[in-house]
């Protein structure tokens, strides 16, 4: 049996505590510990986890000491022991840990808040896999690129995309993230197209795709209003449920199921049990999606806080072992995430 | 000179009492009551402004009298009086009260809350005046219908409109309506594409537009997210925006001024000093306008409820005056209301 | 070994699916089925748990079969086979449902949305917990009850209370209830005192206590704000945190735990992964807590959702068990349902 | 006739573009100017309005000359032209810009964001006008403090009041503040009792007062849930009621207006038509107030972005005219202002 690849969480933040839980259901890897910068209740559950916690940034050990919470060391430390750190520091500090991880020769992921030159590919498990294999620097991209390439994939490999059309309507602040607003009102994002767009190209080289966004007072998730032109269109909308439904990573709720929007979705979740009461997968409701011609019009939901766990655990295994495939990273990645298929 | 054509209008609620007030304003109409089902803060202003009150539905006359509230008569009495009726009821009400209308002799205007056999013709003054001329029965488009419609009829007129695409992105509830939610979360339309393209083309037949709709948590704006494929495209997103600030009815902010999305608008719509501080242009933003070859693509704010207020006095006009025209009517208006163009 | 209580639940709903999981982790108690009126994605929740599901209201039996979901019966048939029902329907409709266990001839209890005349004595499991010893009907008292009679009993117990003054800052909706608002502003309950002081005296009949209520907009959690005039008041707020500390049902946190207010409750309680991420326990802050004399304020919060699910289960116990007392009762429903106690 | 007071305003933005407009409106005051740190739509409306524009911190010529901005000179300048200078600076900078109003020789009026010792007194119309009179660096205190002190005002000098207990509901942010959350929570403010009590007895020295406070997601106004122990109390409510409605600067809401909470009351402050749409009383409602024998219960809604505002302009006609009292002083800010007595 292969030796586990070691991995450091870089952040027990809104990411990184959900990547440790992920990486610590894996059996083929081992988590070896995680960073905090100051004492709080997130440091805490690392420690009732049995997560060595160890120190980043400007921490104060003296501040951890206050709090009883036990400290292994510093980042640094952490380093030498890993194969693998999974960088969920803030925006943009991940591009300055960079020359950290190389000084240690640890291969590194970052996330889709850094820009795409700060890792050797962005990846997507469902969209390029294989272009992970073998790199040192993987780039996981963001929440709305995730959940853009997944859809992507599924989509562009029955029928072909001729062109994608979205508006992301996005949640303002994580649920924690009292700090944020707006409070009342919409905020158009003044970007057009929207950066997302050429992020999904980071995925899908060639795709034509034109994205807008506004920020919505919101904490829940994010909804995409896709429009697609398909290149070789199924007979009807039934065909495309009948796609997403046999996808991984899509859940597909049915009328029946009264899930009106994100509150819903988010109560399903709650109910199902995973960490968090998270939604690793792409929200499609039948009732919101419909082929005319081949014009497809759908709505999805997308879990802004874990839609990227199952991408970065997939991009472990891509980077460190070349002989696995998508399909089967997939679903080793899915069946120990308890990731359950959508009823039939 | 011409008599005044003598106005009821039924309802004093967020339309009614807005009409109530632009048609005072107008120099060649005179309202002769307002109508109201039961005592409140509002039915106290249309008193205290001098409307005389009518009672309708189940409105029980003792009510009225405990509260202070003098009464001329019920909505029978007030039809009586005069040549017009803008119906301002609940949404599906409307239709109930074309019976009694037709009955009473007089033309009507109706809201987009009915649909649009309730009336001979649908209406938007910059659309279609005319299409009102001599009509006895109208029905003022809604307020995202017409936030469309204008903008279609800038745009068209000018350019052409090969196809056009919008999401809208619906406020969930007016600022007093304090029972509606939802209070954290995205709700999907799930009418795909959404009504809305239809009624656009209740106005202009030809348009070939495809329409989708979230309603969000915030009471200020709808915002429009609109990708619109032109003929005859002009030269850059700079020729739009002038033509944008040379139509009546739109307001385009300029980046110095540093509104960022639509609390900022009704921010600025507060200090102008309008009735209820209303925002009766369509909203359009410098910034958050693209023009890439024929694809233009652009954000625009909708205050929903106070933009069909200058329609309805067009709608006034063009069926009781054979003779005016949109351009005359709608600076008539919009001089009468206090509607500033925006600055060069 | 004793036979194990046999029990329905009457209504899946918010209350209903959580009572359900909680009965069902009771090596005491059994769970024979749970009652739905239509399908829905909670109605697959219970099938997908193995609870066996009965219809009850108007529910059609052909809606179920549709989407998949088998049924065991109506909620009659149901009846037949428990020694006690659990109440969850909406508020008032419970009480209608009375009629129906009593010709049954099963014990019930109701939930704190129904009157107190409802059942023979209204429960909370710190407070008057032998009141329930075997009573037939049961009431345990609502959320907001629930969680000032906790924080009564600890404080009275030790210290004496004098008077005590609560305002409640009600969330308006639970998270999934997105038909509800305000989504901006404040509505003061205009009943003064409210309805809780009293309510709370079904508990403590003795008590001296005054509460006043406002409607917010967030779905996560009410927050109390108390004033407590002690009669034997400790040395100073630490012994007052001691004590919160040393009860069970509560969650003191510490500064150093960054929990700022309801977003990171919550978030917190995500982390500690119970069923639907609930937090059973009155929360309490160490630095939103502070004895001035004998004048004690301090906030706590309550999560609407799920702080009467332990009451429900002791209630269940104390009424089929008249052996049992609370300290034994509350011991074995806390470690059944992973309560951990605070950290010291 | 005395020579009018020369005013300017420093800062122009949720308080100083009100102050200004309400100096403009007084007979015995002049506008001299206001000053803009950067270009905006606000600045926009000052100059639209005709009001000499200045440039304040570090704002940038070419910033407004690229606007269209017309200035007329810097602050110093603007300072060496006027009797007295309102700072609507933001919180803390009032204090930093005392130094250069005591340069220039000039009265100066400061924001309650500032600590009292910014000013020789601090001041309420109602509470301490005289306190005012012939003092060169006077405080108004904050919308919160403010609205306590009118309240306390009418209950003291009436009955007098033993103990005042309040709970302050604050909204987290204005209106135009897209950036200041939470969007779905509740903050307790972790200082007990809060530091509007020690405020108000800026005010009322004698006053036995407590005071706490939390924040919760709405923009409008802030509500005060107030139990008032009064020494020698009236027959009953309605005693209570009178004196409020007799009371200058108080709004009370009846019944049948159906204002059900602070959604409502805006809407009415729209319709009322005053600038910004500002409700400058404090707002009760007879439903929401109960006397129990010495014990007084009620609410009352504050607009925190314009109670101050007579409060203001009463302090500039106390600061420079020592024969002036508070009656007439408010009587006439009021008549000035539009505020309508409510009516009987």
């Amino acid at each position: 049996m292969a030796a586990k690849v070691r991995v450091a969480v870089n952040g027990y933040g809104t990411i990184g505590k959900r990547v440790a839980d992920a990486v610590a259901r894996q059996s083929d890897m081992e988590l070896i510990g995680v960073t905090k910068t100051r004492p709080s209740f997130e440091a805490r559950r690392a420690v009732d986890a049995g997560y060595p916690l160890y120190l980043a940034g400007d921490a104060a050990p003296a501040d951890f000491a206050a709090a009883g919470l036990p400290v292994a060391g510093r980042i640094e430390d952490l380093l030498k022991q890993v194969d693998l750190v999974v960088d969920a520091s803030p925006d943009k500090v991940g591009k300055a840990n960079a020359d950290l991880y190389r000084a240690a020769g640890v291969r590194a992921i970052f996330q889709g808040g850094e820009k795409s030159d700060v890792a050797e590919a962005s990846f997507n498990a469902l969209g390029n896999f294989s272009a992970a294999h073998g790199k040192r620097f993987v780039r996981v991209v963001s929440c709305n690129t995730t959940g853009l390439a997944r859809a992507v994939a599924v989509l562009s490999a029955k029928w072909g995309v001729e062109h994608w059309e979205a508006t992301l309507v996005r949640r303002a602040a994580d649920p924690a993230e009292s700090k944020r607003g707006p409070i009342n009102g919409i905020l158009p994002t003044f970007q057009l197209p929207s950066h997302h767009g050429p992020d999904v190209r980071t995925i899908f080289p060639e795709l034509s795709i034109a994205t807008t966004a506004v920020v919505v007072p919101t904490t829940l998730m994010h909804v995409h209003v896709n429009h697609v032109r398909l290149r070789r269109p199924p007979a009807g909308s039934a065909d495309v449920i009948t796609a997403f439904r046999a996808a991984p990573r899509f859940r597909v709720f049915a009328p029946w199921e009264h899930v009106d929007g994100t509150p819903q979705v988010m109560e399903f979740a709650r109910g199902r049990g995973l960490p968090f009461n998270d939604m690793m997968e792409n929200v499609v409701w039948e009732a919101g999606l419909k082929l005319d011609g081949a014009d497809l019009y759908f709505f999805q939901a997308i879990h802004q806080e874990s839609i990227v766990i199952p991408e970065n655990i997939d991009a472990i295994r891509a980077m460190t072992n070349p002989s696995v495939d998508a399909g089967a990273s997939i679903a080793q990645t899915d069946r120990a995430l308890g990731l359950a298929r959508a009823p039939a």
